[in-house]
């Protein structure tokens, strides 16, 4: 039986679905309850990580660095993390929000650019930091692709390397070989980080902890982009039941999850059509709610745009194609492409 | 890669999550949707199965041999089942639903009562339909002890013996384990049915499917009792990645989920306390709209009530005991039974 780390990341990845419009007494309130109930490591940024708000990818109600210290502020015990993506923040931001009081960071990276993170990983181990390093969209390569990235975040200093499921498109075979590739290429922690797409999010993580990974996210209600996250308290009790520890008191857990964040979900997160379509097409979760408004405004069906823009390889930071994907379609109006057109 | 026979519940566990209210036009609906997507066998009845609409269980909007009939004249190559629970289904009940055109049975008993379905059993093979045997609660029984309870169904003349995850209170190694303990101990074939409750039914039934069960249960967008089922739509498109065979069209299905079934669902099928708590204390799913009304009326907490029926290990059919638990624990105000009176 496993020691598991379980990391939470209602107030990252959960931004996501909630347009980053937390405020800063949510914020606390959710990182008050995750401490209480005994979670040791918590992800608060804007869900693109330091540096998202901006037009393009949404603007947040608050800066980073107010997410931050509202969230060190509520917790005792618990350290707090933030989402670096090279290209979108930069060393200053973290630098700064390791100032607020940020001890962790997840640096993250597509999953044949590792090399593209290097420089932050080195930097942030200068600055004393937990670093834990994403590969994104893993599903889009094989395991021995992928464990040669994690051996390079490795090499730079990583303290963990994720196998990181963006799309929702694996299933729990898939993600124990690339956990068991990468567990068999490194001597730091492997995690994972699961979407719930394919309705695989926990016993994805399952698989993976039997292969070695001992880091694995979650998010209260599973409040995150497309489909969601592994739920944490549904995670706890499998894990509990699996005969795994975690150190985290399940009912306190419960409680957030039911009496915080349940009331101020902006819509409960179900695997509908666009969200399966994501897994399905293995395209970048954050396209979710970007794929449905560009389907709304031209009156086309989000899986079409989804299933197209997967036949193109877009990864995350390409989010203009999503308008382009679509204008695309419309002008096609009653040609079938893909699924073909709604009524 | 495996060729699975896909079997849908949305009009019969869906009814739990639905206090039996569905209309004829709904059931026809749904019935012509599936059928055009490709599933070949699609359960229909009161929740309970046959006779089940009561004032203890609940009263259906309609009549079983109503909704037979509606759902047999609105396909084309696939089967009606229906679900037959002995003590509350009568052979009368049966020999009415064949004359609705029901080609299939699911004959459901606890998991150390297989006994109690031979008389069914035998019966509804003479008449000629398929029986599909369900053992209830299989995560109350080691596997072994599962196994022998199947190889009685199996002697009966059972064509498929179901672990059936009633509580979701199953992880993936809970659920291979009975899968291959009864695979190696029938010749009829053996299948699994999932609940959410602890976010394994997908991956539950992908690793009851690794050890041989090709008879899996879904319904469209999970509806069922508690936190609902494996979704059909979602668990065709995991089974898919995974290699599998099952014959239905992905996106015609996913049409029938989104866009007659998301609409008139009650409420999203989401794993709320309530429902982790049914997993985690293995208590029967069908509790689970039972214990909220419980609570709400007599101010206490549901998790306390089915923790406490959890405990008493109360099965299906004593539904009773959740009004006298819930009315116990109201009359002890102020003690921290369980997880303690929530504000």
């Amino acid at each position: 039986m496993t020691r598991v780390q379980v990391v939470d990341t209602t107030m990252r990845d959960g931004a996501n679905s909630f347009s980053h419009q937390f405020t800063t007494d949510q914020v606390s309130a959710i990182a008050a309850g995750l401490d209480h109930a005994g979670v040791k490591l918590i992800e608060v940024t804007h869900g693109d990580g330091l540096g998202g708000s901006s037009l393009q990818l949404g603007r947040a109600a608050h800066s980073d660095p107010e997410y931050i210290t509202a969230a060190v502020k509520a917790v005792k015990d618990a350290r707090i993390a933030v989402l670096y993506v090279p290209g979108i923040a930069t060393l200053n931001d973290l630098a700064v929000a390791q100032e607020c009081g940020a001890q962790a960071v997840r640096i993250a990276v597509h999953c044949t650019e590792a090399d593209c993170a290097e420089q932050a990983v080195r930097w942030a181990r200068e600055q004393g930091l937990e670093v834990l390093c994403f590969l994104m969209m893993s599903h889009m390569v094989e395991p021995e692709v992928l464990a040669q990235q994690a051996a390079l975040l490795d090499s730079y200093g990583a303290h963990v390397v994720y196998t990181v499921d963006s799309a929702g498109a694996l299933t729990p075979s898939g993600a124990a070989a690339r956990v068991r590739a990468m567990r068999d290429r490194v001597s730091c922690e492997v995690g994972f980080h699961a979407h719930n797409n394919l309705g695989c999010a926990v016993g994805n993580t399952l698989a993976a902890i039997d292969e070695g990974a001992t880091y694995v996210d979650g998010s209260l209600r599973g409040l995150g982009a497309s489909a969601g996250n592994a739920a944490t308290e549904v995670l706890v009790a499998a894990l509990e039941r699996e005969g795994h520890k975690t150190g985290i008191n399940l009912f306190d857990l419960v409680d957030v999850a039911e009496d915080i964040v349940a009331p101020i979900m902006p819509r409960p997160q179900v695997i509908d059509a666009t969200a399966l379509t994501i897994g399905y097409a293995g395209v970048y979760g954050t396209f979710f709610l970007f794929a449905k408004r560009a389907a709304e405004k031209y009156g086309v069906d989000s899986r079409e745009i989804l299933l197209e823009l997967g036949r193109r390889g877009v990864i995350g930071g390409q989010e203009d194609m999503i308008i382009d994907v679509a204008a695309e379609l419309a002008s096609k109006t009653g040609v079938r492409i893909g699924v073909g057109v709604r009524a």
